[in-house]
């Protein structure tokens, strides 16, 4: 394999911890619409600000993996916090199917961040 | 409700067009790295600065169509141009297989985004 | 030398339009927590899209003119009608300071972005 | 003083670490293409890719405080780490007004951060 197709610099758990963060980073912009046109509770601003914290932490760790940069593990560490808070906010929310898919990549992503920044 | 599960917003179309900038978007990032790490006509200021403007105007159009954006038609517009620029760039550097991988990445997100400006 | 002091490469138009999109992007992220705060019409999806917007492509409008970029006219073109139309929401919204003070900074961004879009 | 103003939920210490980070973002985008003009030891892959994390990580830092975010001071943590790291590769870098006006901006981001850290 040679060094430079893209993405060589990463080992798989890296790569696999990217995919986690886009995928967080989308259904994060995707359950920010989707509360706001529930209202209620899913629209109180200490919920949305979660999701948008989280939205842009994960975004943000997936570039500094992407860099290959030496301060990844410390994006991740922050990244897995912001994670987790988020998804216990979505699971007792409600029961909706988009509150319990946000939970799930939220959770998924805060694993594999947590592992990064063990690993770093 | 069906009409709320991840991504339901979003015609087939603009889904191919998020998952397509996400891609260049993440390419593009690595190759910066590669191309400072080759030096030489690889890191010249002009390039490296279409390859951060690619990479930074695939994530607002990945962002704004992930939100449902009603503007999501003039920042695609705006990244097919980009987009087109760093395809030709990338592919008149070298044929190694970074730029190469880069430069398609480019063009399919170039012509996906054209589609979405049209569509909007 | 002289040609290398931070921001050299930059009109005083330029100048001005980077701190107005700077400015703009900052209240634009304080007012979508102070609508969430208020609920009702203010926390309105469609508003708070626009917010998210609003803030997202100024932040990337002032990236490219602090890179120098030659596609920084394009960006500022989206802005300018991202921000006007922000700034309507907020004027017809209600005439409480924070949305008031939003709608200025919305239509002072628009104005000078506009005026970049015409001269690149 | 209404409750609503812009910022007016950030301390005067927050509002400080703000413009910190926006001013050492700024600095950190211009310094980027400064450095691939420069060429040589200035464009090497390392410095810019750690020019590059301090630009994303003082944006995102800025954005989690102008949310008022609970994990601000997680976010300012990491940014005063890669501050710090920034500063010392510019003032070891050479004794231009470009890198010593960066290697200020860095240094001055990276107390307000570590400050903010502390007290959140």
């Amino acid at each position: 394999m040679m060094a430079h197709t893209p993405g060589a610099h990463a080992s798989p758990e890296m790569e696999q911890c990217i995919q986690n963060c886009t995928d967080c980073h989308h259904i994060c912009l995707e359950t920010i619409v989707y509360c706001l046109q529930m209202g209620g509770k899913h629209a109180e601003a200490s919920h949305l600000t979660t999701l948008l914290d989280c939205a842009e932490i994960c975004q943000t760790s997936a570039n500094f993996m992407l860099r290959g940069s030496t301060f990844h593990g410390r994006t991740c560490g922050v990244c897995a916090e912001v994670c987790e808070r988020c998804a216990q906010e979505c699971e007792q929310m409600s029961d909706d199917a988009q509150m319990q898919a946000c939970a799930e990549a939220c959770r998924r992503c805060a694993e594999s961040c947590r592992q990064m920044a063990t690993m770093a």
